[in-house]
């Protein structure tokens, strides 16, 4: 026997790019610009500077950190020196930054310079070590030795993830680093990232591993091209400067859509990815119009981000645009490297794959999170047989394609009748004054539940709740129709998800 | 925790097409059409039909096929009754496929109907089950249930895959399913397989399981267009006819670039993946001039194929043809799953990254075989620390890209200076007249070795010995220059690799 054997990380995805794309850029973040012989060497001095201020394998590191070279180097840095990574949602206040740095029990905190105050103030109240990106972050580099410690498991913990949750307490998901190495791959695959590659960073890093591409564009020796925050001038700078990728919620795709900058379009086929919501067929007509070209993928933090994807067919092509949206509003089929996922009802069979049948979508293989940390009562109620249990209801349509309905919570319950919230919203968004809308149900003596209606509009656009109504009905049964519907800005979660729990406690009082 | 896993083997990849791609035609071999859902019935059913023939895990299943729908059963219905598959080369004699069915410890066969004579021989004379291809198989199918066993271990041995080898006697590479499944991904990714692929076997599926891309294809959803022998005229009328992919030595390639249909080339860019030998710069620019474009990939049957990969760079796009092939001619760099590879000196030390110092190329990580078959001391011999020796010597450039300068026991010395063959091939093979050749050392009283050439002309081409002579002193140093030089076809093995071995014993007598 050669016992020649790696353990799959995604370390090996940085040793992949040190050796073979030493000379080309790896990232350009504002004025700093590093090869990836710089960014490799940068890590490995990172995890030396890590071990140095007494991380031990297994320490958890917390990271607040905008999308930049320093978030980059954490996450190769981190694993480098076997230590747990726990990125972190910086659009949370202190109380929440604090909860998630006392429940991973992280011993050290690396900020970017946006952060540096809030960030010191954490680590002094909880007693933590910390690298502030600037001098301090430099000096620890420049006196750090390379280091590196070797990943044997290839299931043990790698980082936590902190959900956002649109109800209750923040999880903790447990990434292991099979998962990520092979939710890499997947992602280099069905975005066909290159060596030309210039990833445009829209996506929080710190939202499940930015969906895996810090590590996937590393691996195929693309550019990554850091924006610290969302800028939607300079997105649009970005992509007419070359950017080949990027990848973001529906919301704010919907935001770069409708952008003044916008003009033409750009000026070369962009891949686009999205996820975390449903985009809407009106919105993936508008994108492919401007030149940017969406695949839609679908996962959770619990599935190391897009488990599925909504991969093209060549017969798509000819069918009409609007049919080509509608296949492409689909959720899909398990990526590269996942197994083909389930949909199934309350006794836990497979529904029928005839598109019309509601159930549960359950997930199971190497991109299922280990579990929520420190919480085996919400890993349980997770879990069923081996499968994670999104709560996500689902139908499976005849080709083998899954579109979701609705978050088994957000199903609105009327007359006896199912309404899915989904269905209505895209009705709503095919007007053309809408820019985005959200559905909850509002108790009702009568029906139970009756349908409300949450809808921002195009700038500029005008339309009456009655000319909506007509509107829906032309596609939706009565019942369905939304009672009644507010005009204005949704509430959004840190990660752009509508938050559903807010409108719940807000809606139906006005504009019936 | 959730124990949700998966087992990392190619069933994966034929259940997400089973799933995914259910009415996509997987097999078109002559008037067999199958779609997915068709195909992969098929293969739990040639499973079910294995364990009803007494096959049990572990059992090694011989495989005498043509590529062939049958093959394409095999490659995944003895993966699922848990059976090691052992692929045959077709072109060898009965006594030597009677060799490699009993080291392997074969208990049944399964052939094509080209090989159902033969294969009846053998299984009577070996007390093996055999399943020919016609009726009884299609009645073993139908008469099944279909059956899965679940692989558990994916480290398991999956295959014994026997070398041709150039001298000596053919040893069996023992694959693991991991490592078949993480290349079979990492083609995909390299060579952009889709739902849309229509792959060409022009590669023999019995060679390193047709580099993975049994396994990838399907789990891209692509097409398998099956080819059972190599008919030149017919190739180029698949690429006609939308073939978009395909695989062939360097030696089959000149063939269709060479064949009359050739004409103006594919209609359409074709995605053409060689190895098994370096191909020549003078190649790689008649393939481009044809609209069939070569990635140059690196493997061995011990490391699943293709390990290495000559990754395009977008900056060589503004370089000459002329560099551009030189660029592409180099064996390059680790695949996506892959390690980085090393070459090293006598002592086991890193050569310098200066193209210039040659060394021997190791390999390491889940892309190496387990070990050869019941012969642990030629294991022994191919491994050094985990490494597995290649046996190659090779140059490592200052980009990070790998090229081989020549196997370790075809260099020639001469006076004291090594004379690497491929580089006079390279030189012979440059001027226009020449279709390819092969330079091995000869005995010499004085020199020790001296270089004599093979060479095979074009067809209608002339050229004399002293033609040739001053062409290659234009670029070698003298003591390079072929001393001798035949014309003729080149000895080559059932792979299309040069068989030096019979030119050093055939060398040296005439046209001096």
């Amino acid at each position: 026997m050669i016992e020649s054997y790696a353990s799959l990380t995604p370390v090996l995805l940085l040793d992949r790019a040190a050796q073979s794309f030493a000379e080309r850029t790896a990232v350009v973040d504002g004025d700093v610009v590093l090869t990836y012989r710089e960014f490799a060497a940068r890590c490995e001095r990172l995890s030396g500077a890590l071990i140095e201020a007494g991380i031990r394998p297994g320490d958890r590191v917390g990271a607040l950190c905008s999308n930049s070279h320093v978030m980059l180097e954490v996450h190769f840095g981190a694993l480098l020196a076997g230590a747990v990574l726990v990125p972190m949602n910086t659009r949370l206040a202190g109380a929440e930054l604090a909860y998630v740095l006392k429940h991973s029990g992280a011993r050290l905190l690396v900020t970017t310079s946006e952060f540096a105050a809030a960030g010191a103030a954490l680590a002094d109240s909880l007693e933590l070590g910390m690298l502030a990106e600037g001098e301090a972050y430099e000096h620890a580099l420049t006196q750090a030795e390379p280091r590196r410690v070797e990943t044997t498991d290839e299931r043990a913990l790698m980082s936590i993830n902190y959900t956002s949750g649109t109800t209750g307490r923040s999880k903790g998901v447990m990434y292991h680093h099979r998962g990520a190495f092979l939710q890499s791959v997947a992602m280099a695959y069905h975005t066909a990232l290159q060596p030309g590659t210039k990833y445009l960073w829209t996506l929080p890093m710190f939202h499940c591993h930015g969906w895996s591409f810090p590590f996937a564009v590393t691996g195929a020796g693309g550019t990554h091209v850091c924006l610290r925050s969302i800028d939607l001038a300079r997105i649009w700078e970005e992509i007419r400067g070359g950017a080949t990728h990027f990848s973001a919620a529906p919301t704010v795709l919907t935001m770069i859509a409708d952008h003044a900058a916008a003009g033409a379009g750009a000026p070369h086929p962009v891949a686009v990815t999205t996820g975390g919501a449903p985009p809407t067929p009106t919105l993936l007509e508008r994108m492919a119009a401007l030149n940017l070209h969406v695949t839609h993928a679908y996962g959770l933090t619990e599935t190391f981000g897009p488990v599925m994807v909504n991969q093209w067919q060549p017969e798509w092509d000819e069918r009409s645009a609007g049919e080509r949206a509608s296949m492409t509003a689909r959720q899909g089929i398990a990526n590269l490297i996942a197994r083909p996922p389930r949909v199934v009802d309350a006794e836990g069979r497979d529904v029928a794959d005839d598109g019309i049948e509601v159930g549960e979508l359950l997930i199971r293989g190497n991109d299922v999170m280990l579990g929520y940390y420190r919480d085996e009562e919400s890993t349980r109620a997770a879990s069923h047989e081996g499968w994670f249990r999104t709560g996500d209801l689902a139908v499976m349509h005849p080709d083998g394609y899954v579109e979701i309905r609705d978050r088994l919570k957000d199903v609105i319950i009327s007359g006896g009748e199912n309404i899915a919230s989904v269905e209505v919203e895209r009705a709503l968004d095919s007007h053309p004054a809408v820019s985005e809308s959200a559905v909850v149900g509002r108790a009702d003596d009568h029906w139970g539940q009756v349908p409300v209606a949450f809808v921002n509009l195009r700038p500029g656009a005008e339309v009456t709740v009655g000319e909506l109504q007509d509107h829906v009905r032309t596609q939706l049964a009565r019942y369905k129709v939304p009672k009644v519907i507010h005009f204005g800005e949704l509430p959004k979660t840190t990660t752009g998800k509508v938050q559903k729990n807010v409108l719940r406690t807000s809606g139906g009082k006005d504009a019936r």
